[in-house]
């Protein structure tokens, strides 16, 4: 294995400190050509990263690995110590791969399809009043939201841009999409979780001129009133290279702080027979 | 058909008005002889109805007909009016069968076990302090929740109480369970959804004597400090005889007013081309 | 009384349908004209209309009765069936004048100013990535939101748009404003409830070019990185006529469907020595 | 000021490890003793000792200063080291002196009444079902809540139990109260903030034998179906003595982690020119 020639796709994708023989030990390739023969994607830098590799990837499915250069994230596990080890391991298939679905999102009338990993939003794009989304589930009207927004979360997306909104978190292995308004003018509306082999098709409409689409957080593009988006589940999916000693409920934990008590002095404890928190 | 004969659980299951030979084509049969030869259950009432003919019905998995003597339920979709037309469809062959999931709540040390259609419910049982349940899915921890209670629930019970503590709303056909605390100490902590073949286990602190549980808001009994429960998916189900014209979209949009609008004086609309609200 | 004159003012701002002569009982003045001598204002439309007239009358303080053409609102309560007589009401000094606050919004380096019934939001504009807000209360650093958009609000506001954005209810005589931020980045982040007499300076970054800020759900303007706001309660009132039979409880509840309930099929009462729900 | 008396309430009501004569230079003294003749109250231990301190005080408004055995409180701001100093600082006037208001909570047809500095929770009583809390504000119905439980919170307990059941955040200068629902069975039910002038009146419905009543997370006492009970602001303050480098907003953001951010690795900062996030 260590006579294996291993490329890498620089995670900083539009990097000026990487040039062509700046380190002779690293061949320089186009990304392209690189996803047509990679076995394995290490993505340095953090979840972001992943993100943007995700679309360089596509339907080649090809394992990626998120490095953290800044943190834990929810995506990126391996520290920049572990790199190492952890292409070793996954080298000798000590490594788990979670496939994680990815929505699909076309627009109706034309050739346009995107691919999310996260979300997809529709938004007001910016101007005053709000916008209108009739959204149907399988062809049954699940409801017209009068909202500033509407986020369509994967499971992966459930501890991004919806959890801000109020979602849900939705463990990976989950079947499911989230549909989460922002800013509804119901104060009944609730995010809805929705099995992951629906069709789920979005009619918008605005009294302005243009409506925005988010993908991940990037803006793809404006369209016009009454553009329909009909999302539904890829057909391939994100291969993600899991560390056995990393769970999901763990970085959860870790990232959301679930062991700080904002009301007692100290963590309440009943399970060594005393209340730690006196 | 005509000539068949078709046996009915009472849905009051202590009404003191209808006795043996009160109606004479009625025959008064205990419980348990019906469940063993029932083809259908028709339970008259409402949600709660159908709640508790699901606790004499088990393992049999009888298809059950909902009939709402009060106004639409989430479960109870078949009004007075359609019971005959819903009866002939369905010995017909001409209704959908849904069937969905249960969860069974083993109490560890004891012979105990429950199951539950909407929820099972851990509380801290009216005294003053939190409790501490240490949730685990699948062996791994997921927290240490210092709460009044924590709800787990199936889809079907996403629109009953969890939905009252902040939960999202979940398709019945999905196969999750939510996670749920009521007034956690941490303002981080949010609903989780998990696979519905998970293990989920609950080992449950208090300062206090006991601790209570519930299912299907119903208090089933009280257990001493640092009981054990472990909840899965129940080993059957249970089969809800649906109505082709009515779905659980339209149910959720009915039932929680999604057609209001708190903000404008009416609804805003862009899809036919103007806006009514002004 | 009956001699005297009244003047209307308009609340369709630029109506085509309303011409001079053609009423001739109908004196057209320019707006500014009117807001100079009138003793009430009625706006005709619903609350939105309000919020506009406010602009128009600004230091005058002269009482606004709202009249509903389109359902109850928060602001506009008097039905055109009604207006005949609350305005003799009015005139005979048998109605409330409530008065409620306006927020103000100074840009500090420049000479504009700008005044808020309900609320002023500052907004990422619809691009892609969130706005940093750094939040000073009377000097003292509140927080330093990373957040869509942050919303402040008068009590009168706190139906409106913060109340889509999870913001609680305060009634109209409190002396308070409501900082409440759009999907902000912080689980922890709650709407915080400050005393109107505190001063509030916003400080906002944006990786992009602009934010936005808006008025009332109107549009202002976009401003540069940086820029900085200060907002206080402004030095005059808006004075509304208030009926003597409606409170602003009985609207919340009619308004926000108090009597509903999505759990049971009827409404619980233990009132009236029985629990109407079975 | 050195040749002064100073007297200690000890913090610990019931601790065994302090007798008479253990600690030369302690002189103790019943508690009522104490409050007769007390210039300040050294509350040693974290915010549910000033709680319990409160209860002793009443009336007499002797200033508090909270010493924090545990780690930093909303009420106890002053560590161990710092004792001297602040007490030094009080004696010579540099000390700010807060007034915070309580609650007072009368059960009508009785001669109870009850104080609290943080909240009263009329509650179901761990029993199965809801109650129903017909709730009225200065004469007006606010609302007839159907809730596992009602809070009425102070600004000082904004940060306590009504924020676990999604209150918002209220500054202690701020003359309201928070009426806030827990589990309610209305989608629409939000906290509800109302000036502290008002008199709110609650009437519990049960099914049951009994509701509770909590103060400041202490269980007073059960009361029978149709209990009245009438809240208002109390005849006198609880007077916090303050140290000048700590704020509010500062304790707070420090309490509820609001430097962290769940999604970016880093904390966004567009301050300093430089997005610090990648």
């Amino acid at each position: 294995n260590s006579a294996r020639e291993i490329s890498v796709l620089l995670c900083s994708f539009d990097s000026p400190f990487i040039r062509e023989g700046q380190f002779p030990y690293l061949k320089i390739q186009p990304v392209q050509k690189i996803i047509e023969s990679a076995d394995l994607i290490l993505a340095l830098g953090g979840d972001g990263t992943i993100l943007r590799s995700v679309q360089f990837i596509g339907r080649r499915q090809i394992p990626i690995m998120g490095v953290n250069l800044g943190g834990l994230g929810f995506l990126a596990e391996t520290s920049p110590e572990e790199v190492i080890q952890h292409v070793e391991n996954f080298l000798n298939g000590a490594c788990v791969v979670e496939r994680r679905s990815l929505l699909q999102c076309e627009v109706l009338d034309s050739d346009e399809k995107y691919f999310a990993f996260n979300d997809f939003v529709v938004d007001k794009a910016g101007f005053s009043r709000v916008i209108e989304i009739v959204t149907r589930v399988d062809g049954k009207l699940l409801n017209s939201y009068i909202a500033d927004a509407l986020i369509i979360s994967t499971p992966t997306g459930s501890t991004a841009y919806s959890l801000s909104a109020g979602g849900p978190i939705v463990v990976p292995e989950t079947n499911v999409f989230i549909v989460n308004p922002i800013c509804p003018h119901s104060l009944t509306n609730r995010p809805v979780v929705v099995p992951d082999n629906s069709t789920i098709m979005l009619t918008v409409y605005t009294e302005f001129k243009e409506i925005k689409l988010f993908r991940d957080g990037q803006l793809m593009k404006s369209f016009p009133n009454g553009t329909r988006f009909k999302l539904s589940r890829a057909p391939f999916v994100v291969k993600l290279v899991k560390m056995q000693d990393k769970s999901f409920y763990e970085t959860l934990r870790s990232k959301l702080h679930w062991g700080e008590d904002f009301r007692d002095k100290k963590r309440w404890s009943y399970q060594n027979g005393k209340n730690q928190s006196e």
